[in-house]
């Protein structure tokens, strides 16, 4: 008896097992040595990173120890991703250990909630009276929408509603805070985030309160007269940030996306993880909402992201003032920000825009996201980070020149500012949610990662099993399993990177032009167990060209394989890599990395160096010559790494985008 | 009888006139525009001028005026530096108008002078008791230093002593103040300049104990215990800047060269306005005591600036934040600072150096920096100025990408800190200084500027007259006027850009290698009236091309004509200047200028332009593209302006360096 498929759109995370090298070696990672490592920096236990006293803040608020309250007024952010993290992790490998210390931060959090339901460590702890006083600046909601988003994991992964309640009685706090009545806050977010989370809780929990207070923050978001102003002058012109002048942070509305109302916007602007936290909350409530002009805002910004403001490895935010977009076309690849936090808010989007109307190119940038920066942003050995991901460093000038003060040429163990981190460990353990999508009788494969997938469908259980050793590798196997037949459609995401996949459905070719819908390819039928599909995506190496306006790519070319963006390192090619040029006639082929990089597939050419000089020769060199005859080529062989491996093997240059000598 | 030549190297002002067409243009623009327009600047009269309150400090000063002090610590030397283009001004040209506002000034200086002989408003008015406690911070040395120059300059142009006694009463003051007994200060300027001043009242007046003053912040400068330390801990740790962090100034002691003793210094480092000025005055020390070890260090450190730090425009300063060097071959063209004074202080170095051994490179330098940077300080109207002078801009970028807050695409009208224009205005007036190095019995020709300057040598004249009309031109003529045959030596600077000068004396030709020293070509006879030379330098066009260490010039090219750096604009050009691409085989002809240019000399090649897409056609176009084919090449005609004419008619993009299209 046939069965349809149906919502929700996110497989719970404790239907899911990873079954790939890649990925598993990653969630062991996470288990083994993120998540550890992350709970003793928020126990400021380890001994040469900046320290946190996130846990410590949350003792402070309770009334268990005595101090003051140190850190970022966003700290308590640190330990909600934290134990959203563990909660995904513990949803698909039980971790007695993980879970005792998750229960014990969740019954002090509790115990750190004030009575009304507020619960915040800085203000609770500092400044009880400057609650809610300074949204545009203090990051309290945005606190609340990462423990929202927390409580919500982890009673879905571990059947445990304590956290849940206590971001209940938080929402309900905020709900009774904000909103249209006269004796309510006009106010909404300066930092976005509980927009998405609120909607997640809504979905968790059935409330509809916490759907409408989303759409309020969202709706009364850049409207006049301006809510920043209005609480400025109520607080007596006090403000929080100072650095790039006084109050710079209510004045430059844009950095918050709060110049004009969201419906108003049509270019990616200001701080970018704020932009993406924005709209991936946009995207969710255009969704539940079904309205058109939200959904068209929604389509219209993320055009404008991807199409105007984005980095070949997925990254955002070209400038440091603001962490910020800059404008159309300016992706500087030296100077960039990139935060690994705003790819990590990409996918978020991504995944959202996925949720709301399927089309391969919302999971195409999700994908060159993940396998680009959002991995770059963790060493190999999970203990050293990125917050900044460049496309070129060249490590002398990173240390003499202060306009690269933002730029680490190799990962630091931890931050002051610690967003990153716990960020990336939280969506390494949620990939489950990224793999697929669930839409009317649809089930949408938008990445391929070798895994098990449990999805209910009217009482039976459908399970896709993935095998495939991507990215290294061209071949995915999806096989069937199902107590019974089940009709239902199955779409696999045709990558942008891709020119000819092909498909075997049971040993016969499927003609997939016939079958393509959105970027997917879409089979429907009556799925019975043992149905297998053999999805073969042909990875060969790809010369990638830039737009012509953007100055910064002009006469370069950078090397893709499949998902993965590659780049040049001084480990490999030696330093002074602008000298190395790699023609439009060079055969690029595959090369098994070793050392730090075994199990990698590297990529080599035979490209030349210009201006061979040694050191003593080029010293005596004069920095400018008159009609110099050409310069001299002498070949070399270029070794190209994966852009996320970068960095592992000591300080040195990389770059993405290699002089194309002319030919593009 | 013959007569021999014998020092001062510096030409007196009175002695010379400047007769060309090009710097005549500039000198009636300084006499007729730029100082009544400073002038009404200084006095607040400039409507849409950010204020700058100069004058008026001075009458609070002097208790003619109520009210606050207001503007930059430094806020007299823009006064000082007035005061010094008019006394060259007035040297050169009578202008009763001028004379009268000058002294006019000159007697309220005097009147805010102290019984003591110190002189600055900024702490007289507003912070007396805290007088030489800042040194490292508050440029009170680097005040009195300007109000010398200006001194001096004012004596020798006019035989007034009022100035030069007020400003030996202050460096009477300074002495007693500093110097190695107990109850003296053992600092010295956070901002070189007084070092050079008081070498010149030395020479102005013979009194050494200003040229032993100046040898003592000298040799003081950077020796440990830290000065600037001490002073801290002293005045209970008060800074003055903030905005890099905390006492930053302090703290960063190679931003002003303070790092460790100057004889220790290797490599051009800090502030670069401050290096300039301070090595200037070294260099101009080093002649004075004939101490070998300071010529070296000012040799070492002229090397890494030029050959190392240098931009193509005679530019120094690559990053934004300290005004600073950066590092070797660090030379990002659109983040570049480039201060306008940096340019004039290096033309400052070169002449002392100049003075101090010559040698054509240091005059090289000097005269790419004077036609490109310094010109390219000021609007060809003489009203707007740039403080900052990148080599390549993209409007766009600076309006939206904070990492360009320094960058203005046009000229401003004043400044905050308005230490440019009046730089400009007194290095204008002052070009004799730098035209001519007399040195034993040789008088160097360094600058080929039309000119008649009278030598005295021995009780008679020998009167020099060169016409040209450099930079356009490849001819220049100079003839010799004496009442009696003089033995002396000429020597003719051969420019590193000209291939292959011609000269003949008297019609005869030359054999310039025969006479070859130091890059200048040196005539020793005995002269007569009626004497001529006529030197040809070929000014074909150049493409120069940059070390193979400098990132940012890899595959691009750069043109060159005589002492002038050419850039493409868009208002010839169109935008997008990055698509375009000049190839090694393209002729590059001169062609007229027009408009705003008229009488400048245009380049003109046949390039082209990569993409030629227009604006709808590459709205579309996506961000990157997967082995696309080569990209479309157009012919264009490429058009050139010199670059100090750049900006003079609206906004636009702009670059000197150039696509060289594969071929460099």
């Amino acid at each position: 008896m046939p069965h349809s498929l149906a919502p929700p759109p996110e497989l719970p995370l404790d239907r899911l097992r990873i079954a790939d090298p890649f990925w598993q070696r990653y969630q062991r990672l996470v288990q083994e040595v993120v998540l550890p490592y992350q709970w003793d920096a928020l126990n400021d236990n380890v001994a040469d990173a900046e320290p946190s006293h996130a846990i410590e803040n949350f003792r402070i608020a309770a009334g268990r120890s005595d101090g003051a309250f140190y850190g970022m007024v966003f700290q308590d952010s640190d330990v909600a991703k934290w134990l959203e993290a563990v909660a995904y992790l513990l949803a698909q490998h039980p971790d007695p250990a993980l879970e005792r210390d998750a229960d014990a931060t969740i019954e002090l959090i509790g115990a750190a909630q004030q009575a009304d339901g507020y619960l915040n460590t800085y203000f609770t702890v500092k400044a009880p009276e400057q609650r809610w006083s300074n949204l545009a600046e203090c990051h309290e909601l945005y606190c609340a929408g990462h423990m929202i988003e927390a409580g919500v994991a982890y009673h879905q992964a571990t059947g445990k509603r304590a956290l849940l309640d206590i971001v209940c009685r938080l929402a309900d706090h905020i709900d009774a805070t904000f909103g249209p009545g006269p004796q309510q806050l006009h106010g909404y977010p300066g930092h976005p985030e509980i927009e998405l989370a609120l909607i997640r809780l809504y979905e968790a929990t059935g409330e509809p309160r916490y759907l409408a207070l989303a759409r309020y923050f969202v709706e009364q978001r850049g409207t006049a007269p301006h809510y920043y102003d209005e609480e400025y002058e109520k607080r007596g012109r006090s403000y929080f940030w100072g650095g790039h002048g006084p109050a710079w942070m209510i004045q430059d509305k844009a950095y918050s996306q709060a110049h004009v109302p969201v419906a108003l916007q049509t270019t990616a602007v200001g701080h970018a993880v704020r932009f993406v936290y924005l709209y991936a909350g946009v995207a969710h409530l255009a969704r539940h909402s079904g309205d058109a002009g939200l959904r068209a805002t929604c389509e219209r910004l993320w055009e404008n992201t991807t199409q105007r403001q984005l980095y070949l490895t997925g990254a955002i935010g070209a400038q440091s003032h603001g962490e910020a977009f800059s404008v159309d076309y300016d992706l500087p690849n030296d100077t960039a920000y990139n935060e690994s936090c705003a790819s990590i808010g990409l996918m978020m989007f991504a995944n959202r825009m996925l949720q709301l109307a399927p089309h391969s190119r919302y999971a195409d940038v999700m994908e060159r996201a993940l396998y680009n920066t959002v991995l770059a942003g963790m060493a190999l050995d999970g203990r050293h980070f990125f917050y900044v991901n460049p496309l070129e460093v060249h490590p002398p000038t990173v240390h003499g020149n202060h306009g690269f003060d933002h730029v680490k040429p190799v990962r630091q163990r931890w931050f002051g500012c610690a967003c990153c981190p716990p960020n990336i460990a939280r969506v390494l353990t949620s990939l489950g949610h990224y793999i697929y999508t669930r839409r009317d009788d649809t089930l949408y494969v938008n990445l391929y990662v070798g895994s098990d997938a449990a999805f209910d469908v009217d009482g039976h259980t459908l399970t896709l099993r993935q095998r495939s050793d991507y990215p290294w590798q061209e071949q995915v196997e999806l096989s069937m399993d199902c107590d019974a037949p089940i009709d239902a459609a199955l779409a696999l995401r045709l990558p942008d990177w891709c020119r000819a996949p092909q498909l075997r459905l049971n040993g016969d070719a499927v003609a997939i032009q016939e079958h393509l819908q959105h970027g997917y390819c879409v089979l429907r039928r009556r799925w019975q167990r043992g149905d297998t599909l053999h999805l073969q995506l042909p990875m060969p190496v790809m010369r990638v060209s830039g737009h012509p306006r953007v100055r910064h790519l002009a006469g370069k070319v950078a090397l893709q394989r499949g998902p993965l963006v590659y780049c040049l390192e001084q480990a490999d090619n030696g330093a002074q890599l602008h000298q190395l040029r790699l023609p439009a006639a060079a055969a690029i082929r595959t090369a098994p990395g070793s050392g730090a990089l075994a199990g990698q597939v590297l990529l080599q050419a035979e490209g030349e160096r210009l201006h061979g000089h040694d050191a003593a020769q080029a010293d005596v060199l004069p920095l400018y010559r008159y009609d110099a005859p050409p310069a001299s080529r002498q070949a070399q062989t270029l070794t190209f790494v994966p852009y996320f491996a970068w960095a592992n093997r000591g300080e040195g240059e990389m770059r993405v985008w290699v002089d194309a000598g002319g030919d593009s």
